[in-house]
């Protein structure tokens, strides 16, 4: 498929076999070398570079950077010496025999060329330069590896979806509102002024009711909308690999995930062992402070409120003690532990309490001299640290503290250069709350329903089969039906064993504080739905942003984006979002006037 | 992989070699029948139907119509005499042991049961009710198999593309408003008070900046928008699949897009004959009054006007005349003519002449007194008209003459039935024009740019190669390099070779009266683009709800997706779109006001 009207063959098709023919290749001109009255081109397209040997002067000279070209000509080996190991065409060149300008360029606002596939690229202008000038900065051979592969990931996903016989159901962006934790994006319907639609923040709603519309498995690679205030690595619209299945439990929708995830790996080279290992959330959080764990390493946090249950250090004497080692850190100056400070209070922590173990067996740093004799000598043992070791602490309320401990974990890791991105640690994590209070600080979720508690998860979640009878009775310690897949760190998807019951959905809806009236306008079609025949359901979804950027090893999400947004949600290439004419304002029906209308 | 928590098989896997062994089904009670204390429950899910046995009466008693249970039951073959060969399970029944009432269902607001896959549909609530409960609607088997019709069409035209060698590339929906024959749907940017994003119509211009990057063959299964006074057969979101490829010509997409086609046809066991026939532009309206020809018949419009040229009929004395016959119809009683008269006024014509030549050769009907004896004497040979056929004609305008003509002449093959569902009658229509005057009432696209010119396609079309030079200075003849894929007289899709230089580009907007200013302010990124070495590219896509319908035969495209809009964009379903909340309002800006900003 390579022959089209402006080619007969690809750069990397021009091997050695076609030496002596004649070809016609079209691309860019990636650089221009001049070797007195020989001019040498590398051509670049899709598949990579060609060199194409120009002995015209007046043929080569107009040629320059990014120019579309189209080359034909004969194929010989490189001269003895000229060979090129790190180009798949490196012992070929191409003898131009015509040559035709297809399209210019003016000068580039940065350097799109690498001349070689693999040299470095660390050359690149700041992001906003990037994005308004996207379409270069899409022809470098990163960027182009990172949307093949996000290609090939939906592929192998939807191959491996095809096998299990799920079908593909588009489902409607103009929605009502739903009720997930964040803000709605909204359209103004012109043809029903002053009325709205929502789009939709993800197809929840939508796929439980394909599964009381009989479609039994069920799977969309689905556009969603969070009208979020941006958080680093968040886009307003976003993708997520959205799968439901009917008639199935936990186990089954863990399994048929995990052929999809490993199909998807499998695409790009690697291998996954399955089972996929688990962990409860709360073995998460106690051991790794987080209920993402990165499991590319150990260094597990270790609980000390035990050990320090009689501690005279003031600090110590808090509801949980928890500590980090630092391997081999005991030695680093005075100014690196310092900096730690600065970075735990950067994380709105108060501090970072530590400890050395010298080589020498000694103790010290700040905290040493506050503990009793006994703690101090009975420390290394029970953090299993060893000589030359820094031990970090937290001490406070538990979750919180836990958290600042994973924190420091990954963080340690990250200076030890133990993240390697071509490393791949899943674990799904299981064993949720069903509820979680609304007073947390520490999450930026809007709540859904006007109570102490909102869904951990969302207001669709089954509680697990224990807690049926009574969680609304005991909302603090109820259990759901849910799980995350993780990986390196990063939440990867979720899902649920969904609610399919009326009545239980309208207990849930209870203690999350939603009146029967608030129920019935915003999700009054599903409730409406269960009273049908709603077959037993549960699903999970996959953030497809966020797992192609895992496997793509990228630093942002917006590497694996064709066209994302830069900070605030705009869009430096087409200067997205801009102001509407007056014209444009009056047909949304915004100012829609009822009382006007009446007259 | 039927296997899960509530089934060790579907209902039509289990067959006879299963006689004796024991079987775990769920699904929803089709229907129940007692026979003097056995009951029978025909089971239903994805798959099918399976007749359930159950001998006990307290069981069987509460068991109503699509509730949702669970059976474990012993497979047996059915009594003899009681097989049922319109079932796939006909053969065997399952005796129930044990059965598990998994959800309940209200008194249903209309029937769902079909009882035998095969039983006519013919009880159909109003489309409104249909829409309100789209989920009972949807357990239907024609509602299920057009849905897997969808699936599986999707899941062909992607193997086809990925064996091409197609990247699929997801485009953003917030972006700038593109200039497409139609009105955006509009956004407020929250983050950016005063500010709107824009929902794509297509993915023109992203696509088209995706070629400039680099991606040289690109596809998307692509949500679109238009905010349009709804047609009867419109939607506000629709899919297209849409492709585009660089360095290729008119012959490369047209060949790409038919290897999909064939792909999909063969999917759903039709072949198509490669290549599809071609037909151009000014062909199609001469011979069948229609850029989108049905020719899964014959019939050809007759130009007459050379004939008429001396006519003394007053109302023949037209810039053209034409005519179709209407095979067999000359004995029909007055009525149905006066029928064909108030048809062709609702479309907006003034009548319909007609002749009708009687078995025994009389010229009848109400034209035939105004001809001169010539003409009346020529008239059948000059039509190819039989005795015993009728012949309608239309006079005036050509266009609007050959438009009235080709309605009457698909009319006519409706009434003859000639329109068969399973017939897939392909063809290519070529040599459009590359504009087409402003001042067309029967037009209601929205004209890009201020000139008495506006596109043909959209502004982005390439002139063809011999009018490059002059298409600015002869706008009324120039032609373009565009193609739309007709089938069954329904515009299945269409796309062109784009103009990849702004020099060209910027001649092409003048045409159609857009300033500088302008174009700059709405896709000035584009014409920016141009100037860093655009390939050569071109493209199609498929209206993707459009084609799913033709091949499923469905009477409208609301059959073929999973929740459409009803009449005016209005969701009988959810009740979107919806007034929003005093709060949301504040939240969305577009109350700003920027002088109140300032204080």
């Amino acid at each position: 498929m390579s022959q089209t009207a402006y080619r007969t063959q690809h750069a990397t098709e021009v091997t050695e076999a076609l030496v002596g023919r004649k070809v016609t290749l079209a691309g860019w001109v990636d650089r221009r070398r001049d070797h007195g009255g020989v001019a040498f081109i590398d051509l670049r397209d899709s598949t990579g570079l060609v060199q194409v040997v120009i002995y015209d002067e007046e043929v080569a000279r107009p040629l320059r950077s990014e120019f579309v070209i189209q080359v034909v000509g004969e194929v010989r080996l490189r001269p003895e010496g000229n060979e090129n190991d790190h180009l798949a065409t490196g012992r070929i060149e191409v003898v131009a025999e015509d040559i035709t300008i297809l399209a210019k360029s003016d000068a580039l606002p940065f350097q799109v060329s690498t001349a070689l596939e693999n040299e470095s690229e660390n050359k690149l202008p700041g992001e906003d330069v990037r994005l308004k000038y996207r379409y270069l900065d899409l022809r470098r051979p990163s960027m182009q590896h990172n949307l093949k592969l996000r290609s090939d990931m939906a592929k192998a996903a939807r191959h491996a979806l095809e096998d299990m016989d799920f079908t593909e159901v588009e489902t409607p962006t103009f929605i009502k509102s739903t009720p997930e934790g964040a803000r709605d994006f909204l359209v103004p319907a012109r043809l029903v002024p002053g009325s709205w639609y929502a789009l939709p923040q993800s197809p929840q709603l939508l796929k439980q009711l394909l599964m009381v519309s009989g479609v039994e498995r069920y799977y969309q690679l689905a556009r969603c909308y969070r009208d979020e205030d941006f958080r680093a690595d968040r886009q307003p619209e976003f993708t997520q690999l959205d799968m439901e299945m009917a008639y199935v439990d936990q186990e089954d929708v863990m399994a048929m995930a995990e052929k999809v995830i490993s199909a998807i790996w499998k695409s790009a080279g690697y291998d996954i062992k399955l089972p996929i290992d688990r962990i409860s959330w709360q073995d998460a959080m106690d051991k790794y402070g987080s209920d993402k764990p990165d499991l590319r390493f150990g260094n597990q946090i270790v609980e000390l409120t035990e050990y320090f249950k009689d501690t005279p250090f003031r600090v110590f004497q808090a509801p949980y003690v928890g500590a980090v080692v630092y391997k081999g850190a005991a030695d680093l100056p005075r100014r690196k532990f310092d900096a730690w400070q600065d970075w735990a209070r950067q994380r709105g922590a108060k501090g970072l309490a530590y400890v050395q173990f010298s080589a020498d067996g000694n103790l010290k740093g700040p905290v040493a001299k506050n503990l009793s004799d006994a703690e101090r000598d009975g420390l290394r043992e029970a953090v299993g640290a060893e000589p030359g070791d820094a031990v970090f602490f937290a001490a406070g309320a538990r979750e919180s503290s836990q958290l600042l401990l994973g924190a420091v974990r990954v963080e340690i890791a990250r200076r030890q250069g133990l993240l390697d991105p071509k490393k791949f640690a899943f674990t799904w994590v299981v064993d949720f709350p069903l509820f979680k209070p609304t007073d947390d600080p520490d999450d930026d979720d809007v709540a859904v329903g006007h109570s102490k508690w909102t869904s951990m998860h969302h207001p669709f979640t089954m509680p697990s089969a224990d807690w049926l009878d009574r969680f609304d009775k005991d909302p603090e310690h109820a259990m759901s039906d849910s799980y995350d897949i993780v990986c390196n760190g990063e939440e990867m998807g979720g899902g649920s064993v969904r609610i399919h019951r009326d009545d239980i959905q309208n207990r849930v809806l209870d203690v999350l504080g939603i009146t029967k009236e608030e129920a019935d306008e915003k999700f009054g079609f599903l409730l409406e739905a269960f009273k049908y025949g709603a077959p037993p359901h549960a699903g999970i979804a996959l953030g497809w942003d966020r797992t192609v950027s895992i496997l793509a090893g990228a630093d942002s999400i917006r590497d694996v984006i064709a066209f994302p947004k830069a900070g605030g949600g705009r869009d430096p290439l087409t200067g997205a979002p801009a102001p509407i004419s007056d014209e444009q304002r009056a047909e949304t029906g915004v100012d829609y006037d009822p009382e006007e209308d009446e007259d």
